[in-house]
This record gives structure tokens, sequence and C-alpha cells, in this order.
């Protein structure tokens, strides 16, 4: 099952309000079971440099199916995964990027969020994810 | 100026309801004036591979300030602009990219759309980039 | 023997003057003997798509040591360079590019000019090319 | 608002009166607020290899609105931004980079400059960051 573009607008709908009430600019992509994008927003003023890093953390959460910043534990130096980050034209593996479940808990997609600290990413991408 | 994603969310409303009109599925990409990209949505079922193409179809026709249908009558083979895809990390030379301009006629932006004939992208383009 | 900064910089001036004689805005760009970025400059309004075009035009001139628009009717389909575009990252193979050769004839580098039509773009990086 | 080309190659010539008051021998890149090339030069004997960096230095930048210098230090490992480089097609995230301000403050591009230990590539492009 792959999330609609009507379930990722209301996804990015609520990273938008959420981003707003913590006083920040985001880039947040969406991204549905295959891992391409379906809906993508970046607010006004937010960084250019972050668009990039939204549709890859979005990307990241779905090709392993976990949260980014869990993959990035795994790949500091001296840990299994190090440098994994060479792989799929690209991952970001810091906090930002969540799986998107539908409400039998089946993944359907993934949100990626980049505009701030990796912890308001994260919480925006939080907002995001749950409010399907 | 650039831009807002207020206008480009509007701009990709106006283009699912004539995509919707036509009976199409479209992929719809909105940059702005740096050719970055504002905003994005794939109507669920369009063709996964549209993807990429919506996205260079806005770039080409920001890049160039024109609809990117009159690039490839120009690209054509024995014409002036023969394999000008080849730069940029790929343009799309066929109908479906159109310039968006704001009320005093400043380009502020551009819009690709992809997913069906190059007639009905361009139509479809056409209703997104006169909306605002 | 390769350009020196100075030389491209006097370059770039003087198809920028010759630029502004025709009424056009261009991208002008000067490669090394080595086809590598010595100098570039977009004039204000230029066409963001013709700054990779024009970096591209100096090393096809560089390349093959010729003007581009000569490889252009030799990659036409049916010749014998069909499609030479696909080497080196993307050719481009229209006219714009022109080798720069020092007092004794030797190739020390070359310009690239995008902007305009293929024959302005080829006026201004002559203008360029035969300044130093 | 964007740079200009005459405001870019201005701050070009203070970089490179800077670096030559401090023997060295820079890679100078100025983007716009779209993160696009506008000039770039690069002294006589610079390192080929700093090419690149400049210009990635100088999108770096302009993509997050700081130093570069300052994402290195969140991109170590076990910092928040571990390998962010991965994104954007390649940053660079060592000093060197600087946004450019118009006078009222507002980021209107930003210069990269390498060449020389990263101690000067900042001291100049500082230099040229602030010669408008």
């Amino acid at each position: 099952m792959n999330i609609t573009l009507e379930q990722a607008e209301k996804a990015i709908a609520a990273a938008k309000k959420k981003s707003t009430a913590i006083d920040t600019k985001m880039n947040i992509a969406i991204v549905d079971s295959g891992a391409n994008l379906v809906a993508f927003g970046r607010m006004d003023g937010a960084w250019l440099g972050s668009l990039d890093i939204s549709i890859k953390k979005a990307k990241t959460a779905r090709y392993f199916d976990m949260n980014t910043g869990l993959i990035g534990e795994l790949s500091q130096p001296g840990q299994p995964l190090f440098n994994i980050e060479h792989s799929n034209d690209g991952l970001i593996t810091f906090p930002g990027g969540v799986p998107i479940k539908n409400a039998s808990g089946k993944i359907i997609g993934a949100i990626g969020v980049s505009g701030s600290s990796v912890e308001n990413d994260h919480t925006v991408a939080v907002a995001g994810a749950t409010s399907l």
C-alpha cells in the first residue's frame, strides 16, 4: 500500500503547522513506499541546502524502514555501517526522517524534514508522520 | 522576486483540478526564480518516470525563461540548439514547462507538468501558471 | 602554455563589451589549456541555464581545439560523430565555443559564451578570443 | 535581492588583493542568492583541485546562510550533522565559504575561496565578502 497525494498533503500541512508553532522554516518531503517523491513544500525563507537533505531523509527513512537518526548511530566511525551514506546516491542519517504508517501499522511512505536543528527537524517530521 | 510556497500550492491545486477535468494523472513541480524546487505533487497513479521529467521541465522553463516546447523546436537535428539537453544535468525540451509571472509580468518561477501527452501536459501547466 | 587569469579577465571584459553593444546578456566562461575553468562571469539577467552551457562550450572547444559549431555539424544524425555529446559529462556542440590562441598561434585556452542566438553567442566568443 | 556581476567582480578583486598580500594563490567563486555561479577567478598557479572546492564552498555558505566552517564543526563524527557533505551533490564544510550581505544585512550571495590553509582561505573570503 502506498500513501496517497491527499495524505501526503495532509502530512505536509501538519508539518508546516508544527514548524510555524516552534518558529522554524522547513523543507518537507514525502515519499511513497517505493521511496519516490509524492509531495514537497519549501517554506518561504527556508535554507536552500535543506531541499535536497529533506528528500534524502525521507528516502533514507523508507530505504531502511526506520528513523534516520538510528542509522546515523550505526554509521559513525568504528560502527557497523560506517559511511553507509555513500550508497544510494547519498543518504542523510541524522534525525528528521521518519517512516509513515497506516492505521494497521504498515509502512506506506516516509517524511523528511530539514531546516533547523536536528531535534526540531525530528519534531516536525513526527508531527507530519502522525497526522494521518 | 520569488514565488511563495502559498502561490506554489495554489498553482499545484489549479493544475490538479485541470488534470482531473481532462482525465489525466500528473506529476506537477514548481521551482522559484533560482530554479530550485518550491513545491511538488504526484497524483495517485501518475507515471513514476514523470516525476523527474516534471522537475526538469520546470527547471528548463526557468533556465531559459520560455516554454519548454519552444526549446525543443530548436534542439532538433539540424536546428541551432541540437542536443542542448546534455547541459544542466539534463533538460527536458518538449511541452509541459511554463514560466510563472507575477502581476507585473516579472518571472518569479516556473511550473513543470508530466504524465500524459505533451499537449495535455502543456494544458495543465498553463492552468497552473495562470492561476496566481 | 596556459592563459593567465589577467588574460582571461581581459577576454571576459571584451566579451561583455561586445555583448552590450549587440544588446544581449551573456554567460562567459574561460578555460585554460587543461580545459579547467579560469574565469567566469554571468551578466545581470542572463539566462540561468546558459551558465552550464557556456562552461561546456569552452571545454568542448578546448577538448577538440576547434569551434564548437564545427563539432555540431559532425554530431548530427548519420554523421561520423553522432551523439558525441554523451561523452565528457556532456558536450555542447553548437556555436559559441572558440579556442584562444597566443601571439604565436598556440592554443592556450578557450572561451564559451551562451545567452542569446548561437550567432550572437559566437560573435561575442570571437570578440573575447581575439582580444588578447 | 541578488548580487550583481559588478559587485561580484569587486569582491573577487578584493579577494585577489588579500590573497597576494598574504602570498597565496586562490580559486575564488561567487554565487548569487539562488546559489548559482555569478563570477569566478583562478589565480595563476592555484591548485586545480581547489576549483571545485571554491565553488562548493560558496554554494554551501549560501545553502545554509552561514560560514562553511560552522557547518564543519557540526558534521564531525558524533556531532548532529555527521556526513551532511553527502547532500547537494557534495558540500564542503571547512572554512573558506562566507555569505555576502548587502548594506541592509540581507544575504545576496556568497563567496568561496580555496587554495591554501583553511585559515588563509577564510581570511581571503572575508576580505571579498566585506568589500561591497
